[in-house]
């Protein structure tokens, strides 16, 4: 069984596109898996779209001990982008939930960012002119693997490539007070999506539902928690969604934040130019974005 | 300048994919871009990303008068398959404002649907089990032909490639009164957005806010009106959700619905197996979808 961490990655100083990598482990060196095998593809998109068919190509890559670029030679991206979907889950921590008087949700409350959101691991936030009240929150986020519709929850976690670290970087102003209620503008413009740093296999993470998480703002901790507080967890939520909408390879679940966002702080805090977020899971490692 | 109506087809009885056409006229033969020139891509997405190039192409195909398929041996596809948004408008007609007793909206409210959500012209709409309370709702649709952020209402037209006919079917029970009031739900059940039959380029549409659109259920006009009753109209649209994200080539804006829907009936009617919903807009067509 596959235990990787595939990764999207350009070569510095190459004008040509995104490839797709393995990590030799968190921060190590990266395993180019086009140089190990020119018939693979470029993205892990279409790599999952193969099966096990491509990641056992990744895994004899990543065996070969060939093809390794060092981390000074590569910019690393996103592990998954233009996705079909980004599915993301709204008061899903029972600690988050009682942060803001909130009672726990008895069915899991969907909503969606657009792909465009998504950015790279250490890529900057772009603090829009449009709001005044940009908020974190560190989220663990799961990617689809394969084909499905009406998933039953025993089956869910066959679905599931592997899980990563995400922001799901919220405008207050636009999610709260305008847009008629609808939170998806103000949790989507551009580089609100911070993802990676890499995709960690499903079979790399014992216990999904144990992982430390946090989040510090100027190496403050500002959220600090574990996923055994998410109310609906990855089993449920695969199959929830896919009652609705057939789910497919790439599709980008971000599964809800702990309590300590910056919105309901006394005062409240947001985030100003020049803040750097980080956002940390255990065993899936940490991605790092200014705010320009 | 550009007098097209572009569609996506698969030949019948040919396992193969994906095939962009222009139409001869409403509902005559099909140029067969792929076979006039090799060179051209098969999706109207890619096509849209060649720019003025791949536009040209067309019209060149078209004039030809070569590599026309007759109706019966294509299958009409969505124009448009997997964009990267489908950003729709709530609200968007004062009559269906009127209609709810509901305060004309002082800005656009955007939801969206995941791009799963799409079908053909002609393709079944398939009643959820989750849901009691499936309703129409004809609308104009339009298409992002290139990127852009931060867009002028004066140059907003120019980012437009052309309109088409949508149908956002909505399941009330979801959208209304469950999910924590988020509409995605309700809004992107499989095949709850029918598209087509084509895509009219914006340069044939002396001026889309003037055109007469209406819903028929089973033959029986149940919403009749025109887009001189939209709020936001499309240079607007495009400008305010372009102050929020990067817009791409074939993006989808599905821009509201007039008066008419079954969940404001007096008792509500809702959609059920068998029915055949029609909606139409002047210049641009025909969908037609049976609910099975």
């Amino acid at each position: 069984a596959a235990h990787m961490r595939l990764v999207q990655f350009r070569r510095v100083g190459d004008s040509g596109g995104i490839r797709v990598g393995v990590e030799q482990g968190e921060g190590l060196g990266v395993v180019d898996l086009k140089a190990f095998d020119p018939s693979m593809p470029s993205t892990v998109k279409e790599l999952l779209e193969l099966g096990d068919k491509g990641l056992e190509c990744a895994e004899r890559a990543l065996a070969s001990g060939r093809c390794v670029l060092e981390r000074s030679h590569i910019k690393l991206l996103s592990p998954v982008l233009a996705p079909e979907k980004v599915v993301c889950v709204g008061m899903n921590y029972r600690d988050h939930c009682l942060e803001q008087n909130a009672p726990i949700p008895k069915e899991p409350i969907i909503f969606s960012k657009f792909p465009s959101a998504i950015t790279g691991p250490y890529d900057d936030i772009l603090l829009p002119s449009e709001s005044e009240e940009v908020d974190w929150e560190v989220e663990l986020a799961f990617v689809i693997g394969r084909r499905g519709k009406d998933i039953k929850e025993e089956d869910a976690l066959s679905y599931v490539a592997g899980f990563t670290v995400a922001n799901d970087v919220s405008a207050r102003d636009w999610q709260m007070g305008r847009n008629g209620k609808q939170w998806l503008l103000g949790k989507t413009f551009d580089s609100f999506c911070p993802l990676g740093p890499a995709l960690v296999t499903a079979d790399a993470i014992k216990d999904p539902h144990s992982l430390a998480l946090r989040c510090l703002v100027n190496g403050e901790p500002v959220q600090s928690s574990n996923t055994d507080q998410m109310i609906f967890r990855t089993e449920a939520l695969v199959s929830w969604v896919s009652r609705f909408v057939t789910l497919t390879p790439g599709d980008i679940f971000l599964t809800g934040t702990p309590p300590g966002v910056g919105v309901f702080r006394k005062p409240p805090i947001y985030l100003k130019k020049g803040d750097v977020v980080e956002c940390h899971i255990q065993h899936l490692g940490s991605i790092i974005n200014k705010v320009v």
